[in-house]
């Protein structure tokens, strides 16, 4: 989307991130003759690895720095420079960069700390890179940061003792972390491992690169399939959904780590980035809402990343077939993949029939068990493997081979056997589970076959493929309903109930058929024309929890119950909220049977408009079993909020109950997110409690409804 | 408990696993001189890892085996012989086992298969086997097994090819599995992951020696702290709980797999075992009650039993500081200990000023964050250390250091400090977690340091061990209180809800106000004593559901609502249940406001009476939110049940509505499981649903109640 000649704006296009990557020449300031220093170490590291561009230390008091030809600034290089590593101390940074800018360097890092984490002084530093930044299109990485790596290029633009030795292998990952310290383990477990990195890079303070800027980058890079964040905190919702919308567009696979889900958690962070984060369950609703996986240990981010960044076909469905050769892991393998959502289908029972022939004593359902069998009679791998993928049409097979993958001939004949069948069935994804030696690890990863140690993380991975494969089938974006003609402004002051569900009603949510009511003669009227039995209800703007002062009576079958009720909701406003203006009672029809339902929005301070969607009572109150979007969304996204709260099974009708209309409620939570998007500066929240989920066919009803406008709101 | 003196019975004490263990000589039935044969291998397996004493092939076709003389039998062999490893064709197993016991060997383990696992005429030959052992006191292992291990004496009873070049270390783990495979392949991870082990065994079709019989061995085996198993279903409850029981007082640390808990997983199991399995919530149960701790993964399952065999003192409290040298993987720890149930509670102020002296930019909460200014000053680490035992007082400790452990001198470093620091604090726990090379993980093991690469792996080990050490510092078991004097047997028919109440009530559980009535008149009497406001309910043994005909009708406040309502029931359950034989109606007082919960009694197949606990409504019904234990248990088992179930949170009170009186409810809970064990040969099921629990101090009332007797039961 951007490129080196758009204009740097604050909240545009920028600049591209290609000369920070990409540079055909990388001069160091601060270079330092001693390689265990920050100015140092950069630049051992890049003549160690071989970086394949010039290099020019920069350092007004040497001539020369590690066997290289000093220069004073930028300026005075021979060529042309796109990259400088900062790493003179904060106070010389800001010259350092005005340097760079001045002499057409397009990027630059600043390792350098002493800046908006230490406060003060430093605060106004940092800010004058951003403006620099902005100011000339300059790209600057940090300060505070640990650099960044290319590994094709054998770029190594960090101090992080993890790069020392490079041994880095090319490969489809790229990373980003906004903490320095967690990029530097990374780089190093990514090195245990073996797995393939392409692009590394630490965003520090962020003064002008940030997060959202790597997302993108990766995302518009060819050679990247998969993405690995670390995310403390978003500053810029627009600038990282665009990025996360272009990296589910072009197919890439984005796995984050973001911390904070505990209270302890959440402090430790925000200690750690002094920035206002919003609600942890707000960025789990983001993440899912753009198809981004979410790790829960380092094991789990890279098992991940391993296997999305495998050139194995995604799998088309949930179906998963389980080839074992124990019958307890292959038992420990399906409770796996059924925590994990995976489809655990059995085979059909000709093909069982036909896998007792090939071994009278093998487990022939799925999962499939082989036993030790397998050691004696190799080809019963080839044999299983194929009628699982002919006759149980699985989209994906686990397979686990105990310790075979220590034994070197073993494992070459099986791949083959693999290989020959995979030839017939391209598009089915495999992952293999087996003690492996270096070597037949070598082999299979050069094959393109995933494997793993241990047979439940080979299932997680696989219902990871299954996720993106998934969100890969779907549909282009789920597009948001129009916002109906003719829906009402929100309230620009504290509005009572039935202003709040005309407002509801006209943005395409069902309310509740209701009349104001000034007196006990009209309340009579309106309950005869809206059908009794009717509600009660106390209407005031001032008074938000109506039930908590009795200000609800349901239940009215004639004219004196509802005098009665009239004048006892009177009485009780008058007692209990002697304060509040009454504008009357709200006379409402009495609901038939249905689900109750939780429907909000509110305003997160990182993401702006949120919808929320929960079951009502003890889901919401007690476990916090909510969903969170950020509006605007269609209804698929609707559907798979309801879908992901655990009280959703109150909506399939338990115990004889009928069905809830969850069609209905979809539309609806939908319809509020479109509104709630139009009008996101002038609402401070929207509480739909309850929203009623009518049986099937019979829709939703909002039997209350409060709207609060924001202060100040347009 | 038991000795080879002892006689061998069906139920009670048997002769000890010793001769199978510790074997002074050997006989291999069946021995080949081709070492990849079954009955070549565990010779060649012997002889190649230098096992201690005299190993006898036994053959009658040769007179040398793999170099050894060959016997024909164990009669002839020059000396006495312990243990026999037998690898004859089934046919041929049991004359060569009568020949062992004729010969006095004591233990004999059979490899060979073609037993129960085929049916047919091997269910007859296992059979023979069974009452050979029991007959003889011979204690076998198999058939259909993999065979044992003894690491110290270099004892490869197996024929496993994980065992191939030895390769193991002595350690404190000994691990029992009913799979061979599953045994197999964990003995190749142990070598992989370098754990020390000690005792080895997998138990196949379980003629006599089975899965019990291993626990209690381990369990007085001194050399034993950790006991690691892979069970697949129990088949003698009484053994069973006896063995984890003498565990649990012998302080041995038990971690197991028990796979099944997804209805795929089941099935698997089920096909694989062909044994019937009690539910999977019941072993739960079990395992929660014996203080043994259950792995959902094969990582999992090593990583607690490799944490546990270390010498670090076990943690007193659930008190954890986390010390980083990431702020972003701190937070991560935080979340996970947060969700691991242990409390990341802060420094104390003080502390934390004292901290931030030491390190100006640390974060000095908990966790607390050194930042990577840990490499430029080692000392930090022992100061932050010191500081947090002495003013955080955090049982333990679990320090995160990045990639250092890839530094020897770094490493050796800090190892020193920590060292210091410890001798200090000689009851504290520590975990370190760090990217480490092979050397300095020797150097920390060495030293009895808990070392994991991966952060969040350290945090759940850290979890696995508080367990331990808060079932180490319970005091002694928790006795089931006693039966009350005059507790009434249980019905011998289907007896209405009165009779079964009374009951309930004689075994101490605390029953609503009732009395049961034949016509108008004297219900209006009952309830005029019970006091007004009444509830009606119809009474039928035959109409176990009431609800579902409409047979209570409840807030009965006059003579009138009496007398209409004792009409509605009559009717409605003439029309509704015509066969039903009707006793009258139940008046019972209307209990105050409280929490409904569900509290049953069960006949598992394999554990008997199990007692089930769990909060009314959907909790039960959808997300099958129960807990359950073995009858009978004491109030502390019953606290831990009602602690385990999500619901409880009714019990706190939300919403400002009071706290429910959780003492009574345990209370009630033991009380109902002392009666279940003492009439569990009587008793079907038990069901009183609601037990309706009141507010702190106002005890718990059961609503209704069902008790199902046993067909034919005593």
């Amino acid at each position: 989307m951007s490129d080196a000649t758009s204009s740097p704006t604050a909240s545009g296009a920028r600049p591209s991130l290609g000369p920070l990557f990409e540079p055909r020449a990388i001069a160091v300031y601060g270079a330092s003759s001693d390689p265990t220093k920050i100015g140092g170490r950069p630049l051992d590291f890049l003549k160690a690895s071989g970086f394949d561009g010039p290099l020019y230390p920069i350092n007004p008091k040497s001539d020369r720095i590690q066997d290289l030809p000093a220069f004073a600034n930028v300026a005075s290089v021979p060529g042309s420079v796109d990259l400088a590593i900062i790493a003179v101390p904060a106070p010389g940074v800001l010259a350092a960069l005005e340097d760079c800018a001045a002499s057409g360097v397009r990027g630059a890092v600043v390792l350098s700390s002493g800046f908006a984490e230490v406060g003060g002084a430093g605060i106004a530093m940092q800010q004058a890179i951003t403006s620099l930044a902005r100011r000339t299109g300059m790209r600057v990485v940090g300060p505070n940061c640990m650099g960044l790596i290319n590994v094709r290029r054998r770029l190594l633009g960090t101090f992080t003792p993890s790069a020392a030795g490079f041994g880095l292998l090319p490969g489809r990952i790229s990373l980003v972390s906004q903490s320095g310290a967690f990029g530097g383990y990374c780089l190093s477990l990514i090195r245990q491992r073996g797995l393939g990195l392409n692009l590394w890079v630490t965003t520090g303070n962020q003064s002008d690169v940030d997060f959202a800027d790597c997302v993108e980058h990766f995302a518009q890079d060819d050679a990247t399939q998969v993405i690995v964040g670390y995310l403390e905190a978003a500053n810029d919702r627009q600038r990282l959904f665009d990025a996360l919308e272009l990296a589910r567009t072009r197919g890439k696979r984005v796995v984050v780590m973001k911390v904070g889900r505990s209270e302890a958690g959440a402090q430790a962070a925000a200690s750690h980035t002094a920035s206002l984060a919003g609600s942890d369950q707000v960025y789990d609703g983001v993440f899912r809402q753009f198809g981004v996986l979410r790790a829960r240990s380092i094991d789990e981010l890279f098992d991940i990343a391993y296997a999305a960044s495998s050139n194995m076909p995604l799998p088309r469905g949930r179906r998963v077939g389980l080839l074992t050769v124990s019958g307890g892991v292959g038992a420990l393998m399906a409770d796996v993949a059924d925590e994990a959502g995976l489809d655990v289908a059995p085979m059909p029972e000709e093909a069982q029939r036909r896998l007792k022939e090939l071994l009278p004593f093998c487990g022939p359902r799925n999962p499939v068990d082989m036993t030790a069998q397998l050691v004696n009679d190799l080809s019963l791998f080839e044999r299983n493997f194929q009628l699982m993928l002919e006759e149980g049409g699985y989209d994906t097979i686990v397979a686990f081979l105990s310790s075979v993958g220590q034994v070197l001939e073993l494992s070459r004949a099986l791949l083959g056997q693999l290989q020959s069948v995979l030839q017939r069935f391209p598009d089915r994804t495999v992952i293999m589970s087996s003690l492996a030696s270096p070597e037949v690890r070598k082999l299979y990863e050069a094959a393109g076959v995933i494997l793993f140690d241990e047979p439940t993380r080979a299932v997680r991975a696989a219902a990871a493929l299954v996720h993106y494969g998934l969100r890969a089938a779907a549909a282009a974006a789920d597009a948001p309903p129009p916002l109906p003609a003719g829906a009402l402004p929100p309230p620009t002051h504290a509005a009572n109930e039935v202003h709040a569900k005309a407002v509801l009603a006209s943005a395409g949510i069902p309310v509740v058929r209701e009349r104001l009511a000034g007196d006990a003669d009209s309340t009579v009227r309106a309950a005869a024309e809206l059908g009794w039995p009717v509600v009660l209800k106390i209407a005031s703007a001032d008074i938000a929890h109506k039930s908590e002062i009795g200000g609800v009576i349901v239940g009215l079958r004639d004219e004196a119950q509802v005098r009665a009720a009239f004048a006892t909701l009177l009485e009780r406003a008058r007692s209990r909220a002697p304060q509040a203006r009454i504008d009357g009672v709200v006379v409402a029809q009495m609901a038939g049977e249905g689900v109750e339902t939780v429907l909000g929005v509110a305003r997160d301070p990182v993401f702006g408009a949120v919808v929320m969607f929960g079951i009502g009572g003890v889901f919401v109150e007690a476990f916090k079993d909510v969903a969170f979007r950020v509006a605007p969304f269609g209804v698929d996204q609707a559907r798979a909020m309801i879908e992901e709260v655990k009280g959703r099974v109150l909506l399939d009708g338990l115990r004889g109950q009928p069905a809830a209309d969850v069609e209905a409620l979809a539309a609806a939570i939908a319809a509020l997110s479109v509104y709630a998007a139009r009008h996101a500066e002038a609402i401070d929240s929207i509480d739909i409690n309850p929203l009623l989920v009518l049986p099937h066919g019979q829709g939703v009803l909002a039997l209350d409804g409060l709207i609060v406008p924001a202060e100040g709101g347009a």
